[in-house]
């Protein structure tokens, strides 16, 4: 089977900065406090830049936008420039109307005096309860306790603050060569599955040093988002508060990146491979998750079909259940496959689970039971489908619907 | 909340006729026998009529039908006419490939012959695991065991041949008055769950006396089916072999419907209802389900963004699991909402969980805690969303996500 090959996994280009972080990157650091609003974690962080930052963020297509996502989107636009970011863990902010709206700039004017910046310097952000207020005198009091550093202590701290019901935290570090200048990307992320209508949230954030301007980032931005943490679902809906922010100080230094520089590819595999390693830890830490699942399509008419169909495979609660319980279940497969919008042949399809093969060109092929349970028993599940129709491919990752799952989401709120 | 009462229900044009089934209708017979397919439960049946019945149909739209629905899409298209279906439950006979596909005619062969009838006039369909070949000698001991009446007895017993991890029987009858002529309709469905991939389909039979073509009777059966049968989900799949199939021999004697007739609004009423109690029988037999969900919406643009928006929220498993746990979670609809490609005000949006409202112009209510779980404690659960934004009304149905569904779908296959 083709596809169990030919989809590409990231070039040499890339190095993997092992114990990096958020602050890794040149002229960034972190904070991360207990301000209260959880019982005993911490609860509010912020990463701020030496240096006002080029930035790029993408944010929940939800018609229902929470209040600190629009305050952040109103930053950006005016100086297309942010030096901090100030996160809350505990309650999103999110359905609370007039007041939420004023809560939101008020946090961001709190954070601003702290650090004698601009306002529209700050970007802020929440997660947590929907439809409750934030508690501005907590907020208040954790921003001003706030320490500021570059340690590896710290970023893990604010790393902790932004959690939910995430079990581990989620951080990758990687570098690269921009015409011979090395460049340091970090990232963060939450999320313990990409929909959490209550515990609203998946939050990205990513500082580099790399010099590029705040259009050319958004317009990479916008790029990898589509292949990367747009291709993971946990539970299939979309929250009010998601949002990725990117910020990039320039401190490395290089000559500035457009789109026709020759190392602009190279950037692009560095937010990408940063982008993809945050969002597979995210659906690795699904709630109730005992396994990744990684889906690989080819063959289809085009890149957005294959991941259309990787996504649709990989949320399908009876594929999810099957995996849970180790049980070789094709048949799951095709039906999610046979109910997409898309060209599928029915007579070409093949089907793989790890690397053994049960459907080919669309023929049930008889395999060893004991093999695939043997196979499925283990905690990263690769699905690969080739529909022999195109050159299209994609790639999307969830995990698996565990009797857990039920449990934390049977009983989160009360 | 204007939605909570507005949404019409049934009018008095329609009579339940208590103890009815599908072959109340004037001239229907069933049978039902243990042929082998399954250890210890009926597993094929049959329905056929007196004489040839005028007949429609709506199937899958997954790109993998299964063998026996393009069996029963030709016997319809030669003939327009069918006098029998025959049914069997354990094997879907669905991606099976070309031997699949001689079984299907073979089995529509054997029906025919049995009953000494044009093979075209049979219908046939299948229910069970995807990916395994009919045992076509069983298939043929069953036909010929058959021995059709018209009791009770042999309805039920056709009501068990179809069931999968069913678990209970889904049937209805209803009678309305055409041009003052007691026309009488039955039916009967099978599915625990829109989805099966493995235990594949959703099947439902409906026999009717009245007097109406095909053409209309299609055009009034694809009028039904959106707001009936494509408005349930138990976990967001479409099978390969749903099938809706509707008899209707005439045998009433009234003068022929067309869609100018007078009655013909009472007709389409009692098709309605038919299609919605089996729609809602099968929602509330889903697979680990402990309560029946039923969402209305209204205030939507038009009525196809109100269904929408209802299957949306009754589909989303973060509302699933909170029903389930009895956690009136309202931020799980807004997210559930929020996410569709409907037109959503975000500021003018009031949810109501039974008579408890929770959201009123998006600002939160204060509520009793206690009735709403004394509520949600329930078996029969209402969702009620008024958008304000126009007079589109739609509801959609479906049931709670528990251990038992992880339970049911962790191990089915091995």
């Amino acid at each position: 089977m083709q596809v169990i090959n030919n989809i590409h996994e990231h070039s040499s280009h890339i190095e993997v900065i092992k114990d990096g972080s958020i602050v890794t990157p040149i002229g960034f650091k972190a904070a991360g406090v207990h301000a209260g609003l959880r019982y005993n974690k911490k609860d509010i962080g912020a990463i701020i830049s030496e240096v006002p930052a080029n930035c790029a963020a993408v944010y929940t297509t939800s018609h229902f936008q929470a209040a600190p996502l629009k305050v952040t989107q109103e930053s950006i636009a005016k100086e297309k420039q942010i030096q901090a970011v100030v996160v809350n863990s505990a309650c999103a902010n999110a359905c609370t109307g007039e007041k939420g709206l004023k809560d939101a700039y008020q946090m961001r004017k709190i954070m601003a005096d702290y650090l004698q910046i601009k306002e529209e310097y700050v970007a802020v952000s929440s997660t947590g309860v929907i439809g409750e207020y934030l508690q501005m005198d907590k907020i208040e009091k954790g921003i001003n306790n706030f320490i500021f550093d570059a340690t590896l202590k710290n970023a893990e701290a604010f790393q902790e603050a932004i959690l939910t019901t995430d079990t581990v935290m989620k951080k990758c570090c990687y570098a690269a060569s921009i015409n011979g200048v090395t460049v340091t990307m970090g990232g963060t992320a939450k999320g313990s599955g990409m929909i959490h209508p209550n515990m609203a949230t998946m939050l990205g954030f990513i500082t580099t040093d790399v010099n590029i301007s705040s259009e050319v980032l958004q317009s990479a931005l916008s790029k990898v988002i589509p292949t990367t943490f747009n291709q993971i679902t946990v539970d299939g809906d979309t929250s009010t508060n998601d949002t990725v922010l990117v910020m990039a100080n320039g401190m490395a230094k290089n000559e500035a990146l457009t789109e026709d520089h020759p190392d602009y590819p190279i950037f692009l595999e560095l937010l990408s491979t940063t982008c993809e390693s945050l969002a597979k830890q995210i659906a690795k830490d699904g709630e109730g998750a005992t396994k990744l699942i990684e889906v690989k399509v080819s063959g289809s008419n085009n890149d957005e079909e294959a991941r259309v169909i990787a996504k649709q495979i990989v949320g399908s609660n009876l594929v999810k259940t099957a995996i849970y319980g180790s049980d070789a279940n094709w048949g799951r497969i095709i039906t999610a496959i046979g109910q997409t919008k898309t060209a599928v042949n029915p007579a070409r399809v093949d089907i793989a689970i790890g690397d053994i093969i049960m459907l080919k060109e669309s023929e049930p092929q008889s395999f060893s039971e004991q093999a695939a349970i043997d196979y499925l028993n283990q905690d990263f599940i690769q699905i690969f489908v080739d529909l022999h129709n195109g050159d299209g491919q994609g790639k999307a990752w969830g995990c698996d619907l565990s009797y857990d799952y039920v449990k934390i989401n049977a009983s989160y709120r009360t």
